[in-house]
């Protein structure tokens, strides 16, 4: 995620060469001024082929592409913005989670208290690595019972470590630490973890329909194949330029709408999970008293342009 | 559900014969074409009568009919991805009950441990089923004291089992193997099972009403009958290629707003649900430390392009 | 409503004459003909009064008028769906209810199982009759103390019914056949009843406010009042079926607003709320362990296209 | 608000003379009148300047100026109809709370039943007083233990009511006639009534942004100023109504934006709040077995055009 | 934020000097007005190039860059909104916490009283500093036993907060003065207060995506300088106003994007947290039944136009 301040035009101009979708737009805008000028030659000199254009019938078309591009656009922001608002509950969650904990468990329960704020920390990590598909099981805190083979094996995960915390509760809770009141507590904001562990799968593995997809593609690859002959015979070699203005806007809506729909990579356009989930270990190490050194905190902030 | 990757364009054209809807696409695409050339040639060979056509009017009617075809299809779109939610939350609901029972139930109580795994996953197992109208009774998991015909039996299959689960729990209660604070625990993840089964019932049983959806059509079928009549003084022949591509561009999106709207076909754009109940498999066996077979497990992630 | 299959255009035509609605449209667009005959009658003979038209701004008045009906639409939409959400989440709730009821009574108590059964059954059916307005008394479901008289007499019936189901919760807590667990697992369900029925009756009694309504009635009569003057010096009589479209496409929207922004009624755009309340006496019979008539759970699924 | 049948066109136009909005939407389209007079006048007349005019430039500034207004009315409905939402999950709330209490106070507790009619009923009409800015404490059902003179002194009238009634279970409880199972079911319902109250003042006191605000205004300020230039050389003096037209559809969707966002007021397009508080008053006292006299109970349904 | 009066025009364009947004956006147009000056003189004087232009091209990019900035307002106010629901949430949520506080502590309890009346207070103060990125310790209300310099350390203030919050819930629970049923009752308003902060938080951090940004400003600052070439050759130095108004148009709705999407901090067009922090203030004291001293009571409704 590239981390910019939307008020100035000026920076954002210079972070440009830093967003690998831009970069990709430009290729593809560089492709459609090939076609545009092969044509441009082709008609200008040899052919001088006569049309009669009618325009407003493209312009119908456009509009409709428009409204497609748009709103196609919009429903990919809603799911960018619907991964972040999950990671926001967790955060959320976790804090809860840790501040319950906190106050249940006796202040000497030390013990205790360092294995809830890393098993925490560690649901968060390990979901960025579920969601990246690139567990970093050596980056997980050590968590004493809780061996990284135990945790290489399990089938999903985030269930795993869910409900590895779930049997610790029950203990507690047998061995007479924790109260039924405190369970009673725990489980909504604990069973907010797989709530927004399966809804961050559900936005990495539900794109939009595929009919659907191949459909505006093949509308937006028809409509610029037609440009060039629509506005020919106005403007001539000026056709160039003008073309790929249009290009770039609808080549670009569509670009943006690809790269913000899966908003769990490590791309410039994507969340920071990562320094999100260093947010979530320093506050659950705060809200249960337990230290977290220096340079683990620092990741939480990190001051770079560019966030993971 | 034909799983791709969306910013490949070419890969993208590859998959193309694949999709059911695409093909039905052309086809009517193909039948207008048809009826376009039989226009232009009867225009210009016979009747070569003279139009004045003023397109500001078309523009404004196929601008109309932009706006309504594009809120339909974002309208289908919604019901889809709620499809998906509903599943989502399902499979979250599972692996909470699943957690919640391994950690209450005693690690020897094995026998209530396969139960609740192999009841959870038929729940899923069924709802797909049940949406499909082909509820595959013998794919079902084998489970103590249920025997597939009382399952035969029943009026509604998901209410069925979601009620032979809440009676597991109350026996347990009352056999002092669950306390009342693991009831409360249980109860709102259990009562999403039926949300989400009475929840894609809705999305299945309630089309866009009859009237829209009739007007809908009937909007398209007068505005592609009057289009070569606005088109053909200005383009000739050359009406019938472009008379084509507005026809692709509208009935193609009438026709992914029917495709989606209903998400729980077997079709190339309906939602993976068989795929998405066997994940829930393995998640409860797991939660619940209950051995599943490898090939089961393997159904969760099938390597294809079309998952059912 | 009318049970159609959205993919069959034929059908759908065939359906055509069912849907009164349609049948409104095609009087209003009548009406709009005879005006546009008679000006274009008057204007072509009579007056040949010399227009110069300007068409953008036609047309920029038309896609205004266009932007609101297709909104205006949308929320009337949103109101049909969510009507029918509302009671979808009903049927979950009386599910869950009586599962959990189904648990906690004891097998023998037949007497409250019959006395569930029926008062959940009379819940939804007197709910739809209440939307309706004419609950019929006479098909509730006879309940042991609870005579039809007591009904009749009562200010808010759902309210009248929620009330009696809660006093009967405690009635078995005070008799120790529920324990407080149960109160609280059947709480969030029993409340959702009401939620359900005032979420129906805010659908049912909030029109969109009554200037917007106007407004929208008004600008569209203003519009198609001057259409045959802007198309008439083009068209000639050519006029009349141009107009008829456009007065098809305005009118139609509006039509269909009104007709689904209150989706109550028995008409064939409205939900079926009869087989609705059906649905859910079948199922919580059967989650009770009750047995229903054969002839009662039939009204469940009829196989009729239209259904109440 | 006024009451009507969306479906009667001749009725609507009625009612018109009761809307203040459109009596205020006619005012300004009159001023706007003018201005086009004087300046086809001083035009045609006087400095006959030769415009050249470029239409498709104006029309592009119309759409974006349409898209605006629809969507900034759309915003002002939804906040319209968020309030209605909010009243009816009061209206929900009331009444489960009603009934939960109704079963559990013993049936001779009658001063306990009054005490919650009455202070239940109080919290609506409260509310409505203070979202009006106007309490009619004199108004309010007379409570044993709360005098009027108390409420007066309240520095936010519905937090005071909730607080009592908060307090009175509490009492109930330490005198054992609510157990904590009682207190955990009100709860939830008692929560939504400071809930409600809350996201009512929110959309009181929160209309969209002065700089949106103002820029629309100060956009279609500039856009119906530019119009008449535009026209004049096509049309003549028959610019004067049909820039009314435009200036009817601009100014009444801002007017009516204007209006609906805040709908608490008294106004022809304002929520009924009397008679929804008066619907709560009688729902609470029925579901807990309270007399409210015939008139009171009149309230609810009032055969009025015009509702408050 | 600036209160004003929707419907008032005048007032409205008094207000204007105190917006900085509209400001800025003067400052803008300023820029785009030279370089069309710029623009105009060149061509018209020195070069006289002559151009062929066709506008249903540009209008149709045009109304394409309108729904691009109308969406992208739209989404940017959503966030804004969602901001002022969050905030009314954190309300709701304090007013309840005092109320069932107020009930449970015995009215002797003065010294807990005053510790939760200043504890929630200072939730809402330090969550706005913390949004604000400016917490002003001296402001905060002393509370006894929890120093401003333990505070002044924390990683994460309004988590450390709750923390200390939930902790002492339970030291009260440990010592008898609460129940179990009490800490269920306060545990899901409690949890309100890390979800609103958390809820803040994302909307603070999370603009929209970078390449969605520069995609959107690239767009406009390329339409807005082909602008005068398309429309110079019809106007002439007529084209320097109206490019002016294009450029009012679609740089203000950028800017007003901008603006609101962030509305945390102290402009003119931002929520006026301060203000709604001493409304939360308030309320809490007044359910405690704690006193306030009435110079704070004033600052939650202050009679200035400028609120913060």
């Amino acid at each position: 995620m590239i981390v910019y301040e939307p008020g100035d035009w000026w920076k954002a101009l210079w972070h440009f060469h830093k967003s690998k979708t831009l970069w990709v737009l430009l290729g593809r805008v560089a492709l459609v001024g090939l076609y545009v000028a092969a044509v441009a030659v082709a008609q200008l000199h040899y052919f001088q082929f006569e049309f009669e254009v009618e325009r407003e019938y493209f312009s119908f078309l456009g509009i409709l592409l428009s409204l497609l591009l748009v709103f196609r656009t919009n429903t990919a922001y809603d799911r960018y913005y619907e991964g972040r608002r999950q990671w926001g509950s967790l955060i959320s969650a976790c804090r809860n989670l840790a501040a319950i904990l906190g106050a249940a468990l006796p202040a000497e329960a030390a013990g205790h208290r360092v294995f809830y704020a890393r098993m925490l920390s560690n649901f968060a990590l390990a979901l960025e690595g579920h969601l990246r598909e690139n567990v970093e099981y050596d980056k997980l805190e050590q968590v004493e019972g809780v061996t990284p083979e135990a945790l290489r094996d399990a089938d999903h995960l985030p269930t795993k470590l869910a409900t590895l915390l779930q049997a610790s509760y029950e203990r507690l809770h047998d061995a007479g630490e924790l109260q039924p009141v405190h369970l009673l507590q725990l489980q909504p904001y604990h069973g907010t973890l797989l709530d927004a562990a399966s809804a961050c799968e559900r936005i990495r593995s539900t794109p939009i329909p595929f009919s659907y997809s191949f459909f505006i593609k093949g509308f937006i690859t028809v409509f610029i194949l037609m440009l060039p002959f629509v506005l020919l015979d106005t403007y001539g070699y000026f056709t160039i330029p003008i073309v790929l203005i249009g290009a770039y806007a609808l080549l670009g809506l569509e670009l943006i709408g690809e790269e913000i729909e899966n908003p769990f990579r490590k791309q410039s356009n994507d969340l920071p999970l990562t320094q999100l989930a260093n947010r979530i270990r320093v506050s659950v190490h705060e809200a249960l008293g337990v230290d977290l050194p220096g340079y683990k905190k620092a990741l939480a902030d990190l001051p770079y342009t560019i966030v993971h």
